[in-house]
């Protein structure tokens, strides 16, 4: 389909997005070399890491190249404008972040930065803001989305203190040299954000590109909303749905929600040779029980509701010897789905199966709900404006709900957001085979560019 | 029933097992107190490690206490023999072993050890031999028997130097320094134990008591049945049997065959947020299916034959995060029956079961078999000596299979030998609630010493 679509546009669009695929693939190229792991067991660039700094500093490079200013927020939020446009227009806002899972992909999260890149570079005239939020996989520090919810706000920045990536170093110790300022995110919680942003930031850097940007000290500690007509996040769908129906490109009108569970199984450790069939308290054998009833629950529950899934990710049975009989069992349990009653019904199921399958076995459970987030609606403005730019390249642009979250599902609580995903071959994400058509890409850099320029006429 | 059993014993019995319940007691004590984990997490002693070497030395320095004299074996096996009966004479052969699951109890393996030495305390002109195995219960290098093994010439030595603890140390490297000699036990593997062994023996500790046995060298290299009546392995039972119906004792005439398999299960490792639940490839449900199968079977084949378990015991998920559909999945499987041809059977049933799970969901699946030991019938005759003994007590001695395998397994192969259970209360094993009454293993050193009295008897 993307085939198709390009033979409606006319010659230069078709000629810009030949050079567009040329760059954007050299982007993701370069940025593939920034990696702890060597690419056959994947890309993997933890939060605050030298290779997650090398891929920092290329976007900055590259920004750079062409005249654009960066300014890095107190959460460590890279943002970058060009001067033709400066720090105090109202602009559009696009970006997405670059660290990634352990032997992850080279496209997520990538492609959602390169692409505002280079529309900037195609138009640097338009009124557009890139973002790269400074940590979202969540797999560095066990906690996600940290940057935009910093700069939201609706993180404590205290969190910052405690959670604690492999080498036991906390967020706040691991952040400071790139950026990350807990003072200043401290006081612009407590309100205080333009006094101390402004002291803070003034005699450190007299002559950085920031000080263009001086007059707003504060969005550096603490979002504006009405800085932005919205944002624009890009992304690869990391599912099935765009890639077998051949289509290159969907809008995003809604994140499902999330609950994650942790549930220990307790039973009796015994010997597995001497201990009847009969006799024993399987602590594995009652969550492989539940795995399976969870895995049941999500078919059903996604018949109902499509896009709701339910997965086991992370299962340690102890002791772990292969002649004991394991006395006990932590798991986790991961639940999206689209609507919040869903996600209450699904919990309460949960409970049941859990507790049911534990009495009939005599082990004990417990279940812990450790993350809880609601669906987020996006904005049906944007998704219109994103769907009318496409019908002017002559393709139509599917509305889907996001299984996976995204920084657009913390921003859309504060500003206008929505998200474009490019299509992912066989669904498969999380993994270094995942990929997305360079030419899919090129054409959402299209589309993004077209839906700001379009408002600007509409504008003017 | 101990108590009852008691009664009909004679005054100096009576006493004697007095003092028997008090010494026994502390030397069960004083082994505990050896371990890397605190008492409330249990009793974990791996083959070579710190803690186990002084529960090695212990019985060591309370052996050389009564003036009895201790030879370690080139697999790394200690013997103790006093001098009063010295290094020449055929003897009966009793001891276990002092290494334990993570975790364990306090009476697994060490009651079978300080049983044995309670007799030589009090008789030391009986024909007898302690014998402590270097290695029994597998879980520091996931391979289990290695000293008896070792000593019976039924594992080729080579094996250990590929097989590893969890330090990475291979068991060759680990033993080393406790003993174990791979050059001794290669030559002994060729037919030449007797040359090697007496030169590499004789200038090393020239005057070590191991010089009392100088001119037998090579049983110190390779098990010479000739030597020995026969041997006893007296062991807590691990199951309800005992405890359940109140006996203290029981005479073990078979232990379970088994065989331990490896089963490696691969899908596709996938974001758990936007893949749905019809495009999954989950690894960790497909072997949670297994899971079930495998204890259904294991229900199924114990109604048919008694003693036959099934048990899965170590499961481990790749990658293991929270949000990532689980790519890979390894697990072990251990099974045990007191028939070969169930044994045989099972197997076929076992490789249908995952091969036709694995098909249905996509899965591939590699199953290997990583142990396999013939069901072993024990001594008859030992037996019948061992219930005669009990009946002279008052008391009848039941006979029950073994559905745990001991060192004797690897000994009933080579030469006579039985065991006696101690009962466990209810039933459990490989935990730190491992219990047995102090009185009851008492009753069972009184049993080993009448039967050796009693053949020493007879046979004058």
């Amino acid at each position: 389909m993307s085939d198709t679509s390009n033979e409606t546009l006319n010659d230069t669009s078709q000629a810009r997005l030949h050079l567009s695929v040329e760059r954007l693939g050299k982007d993701i190229e370069s940025i593939a070399g920034f990696s702890e792991s060597p690419p056959e067991v994947g890309y993997s660039r933890p939060t605050f890491s030298a290779p997650w700094r090398q891929a920092y500093d290329y976007i900055i490079e590259q920004a750079t190249e062409i005249g654009a200013e960066h300014v890095v927020d107190a959460a460590g939020n890279l943002h970058i404008r060009h001067p033709l446009v400066g720090w105090e227009r109202k602009v559009w806002l696009s970006g997405s972040h670059l660290d990634s899972v352990p032997s992850g992909g080279r496209f997520d999260g990538v492609s959602g930065v390169v692409i505002p890149l280079e529309v900037m570079r195609r138009r640097p005239e338009l009124p557009l803001e890139i973002v790269v939020f400074a940590e979202e996989e969540g797999t560095t520090f066990n906690l996600g989305m940290l940057g935009s919810r910093l700069w939201a706000g609706t993180l404590t920045p205290d969190t910052m203190t405690r959670i604690r990536n492999r080498h036991g170093k906390s967020a706040a110790e691991a952040g400071a040299t790139h950026g990350l300022d807990l003072a200043r995110l401290t006081a612009a919680a407590a309100g205080q954000a333009n006094t101390v942003a402004g002291a803070a930031q003034g005699p450190a850097s007299p002559a950085s590109p920031a000080d263009a940007a001086a007059g707003a000290a504060d969005w550096r500690s603490r979002l504006q909303p009405e800085r932005y007509y919205g944002m624009v996040e890009v992304h690869p769908e990391q599912g099935l749905g765009l890639w077998d129906s051949g289509t290159p490109l969907a809008a995003v009108n809604r994140i499902n929600g999330r609950r994650q569970l942790s549930i220990t199984v307790t039973g009796q450790a015994n010997h597995a040779g001497s201990t009847g069939m009969t006799g024993r308290r399987d602590a594995l054998a009652g969550a492989a029980e539940m795995v399976l009833a969870f895995e049941q629950l999500g078919q059903e529950l996604d018949r109902r509701l499509p896009y709701t899934v339910l997965t086991v990710g992370k299962l340690e049975a102890t002791p772990g010897a292969v002649n004991v009989i394991p006395g006990k069992v932590v798991f986790s349990l991961d639940f999206r789905a689209q609507e919040e009653e869903l996600l209450l019904e699904g919990e309460r199921r949960i409970n049941e199966i859990a507790r049911t399958i534990s009495e009939r076995r005599g082990l004990e459970v417990e279940i812990e709900l450790t993350e809880q987030l609601k669906p987020s609606p996006l904005s049906e403005d944007i998704c219109s404006r994103l769907r009318q730019a496409a019908v002017r390249q002559g393709f139509e642009l599917e509305l889907v709900p996001s299984g996976a979250l995204h920084d657009a599902a913390v921003l859309a609580h504060v500003m206008p957001t929505a998200m474009i995903f490019v299509a992912s071959r066989d669904g498969i994400s999380h993994n270094p085979a995942e990929y997305s058509r360079i030419e899919d890409i090129a054409l959402a850099a299209q589309l993004l560019e077209d839906m700001i320029a379009d408002a600007e006429t509409n504008a003017t």
